[in-house]
């Protein structure tokens, strides 16, 4: 399973903002209130989740693939406990992603999809 | 977020069997067919998963925390995607899990539980 883990290194982040919420494109349909998950400090996905509600989202997702996977359950670990406890669990669904490598050759990575919603 | 990171690396394996299952003390409530997912490689928790339910488990539930958690999904995603494509997602829930470290200080750590059952 290396070329898993391989993949993930190989992976960029320049379709992230400096808050983790993705504005530019990389990533298919995506929207305002989605959060990518990458290698900086997690309080900033904290934060930029938080930032999402405070502004008056109904629902925000965070996705992560490969290592930052964990990251991912941290940052919702963190938002449900300590800032809105009154959050709902709407989803949390996992896939696998092809990635093709620098060189040529194509390796998969496992991918996380959570989604927090307001209570109504 | 250090502490959070910190916890995972002062976390033992010890309960673990070589196989991913764990069947000595350390969890509350562990049963067979839970396989814990640690510091080794993929492949070595899906032969264990695997196993199973080859050996006639209707579910088989994988448990992570930490940075073991992307390793989870990914057990989860070849085991369904390569072995049981007819595999159901039972559920995915995740946790913080509360850690004394060496020193006596607390700090969590995020867990994660998947379930997966055979069709019916």
């Amino acid at each position: 399973m290396c070329a898993m883990r391989q993949a993930d290194d190989n992976m960029t982040n320049d379709t992230m903002h400096e808050d983790g919420t993705g504005k530019s494109a990389g990533y298919p349909g995506k929207a305002d209130n989605v959060v990518y998950i990458g290698k900086k400090p997690t309080m900033n996905y904290v934060l930029a989740v938080v930032t999402q509600f405070n502004s008056g989202m109904q629902e925000v997702t965070i996705k992560a693939r490969g290592n930052s996977i964990s990251r991912a359950v941290d940052v919702k670990e963190i938002v449900t406990n300590r800032f809105f406890p009154d959050l709902k669990e709407k989803s949390i669904r996992t896939s696998s992603e092809e990635l093709i490598n620098e060189d040529g050759t194509k390796s998969k990575v496992s991918a996380i999809q959570i989604t927090l919603a307001r209570p109504n």
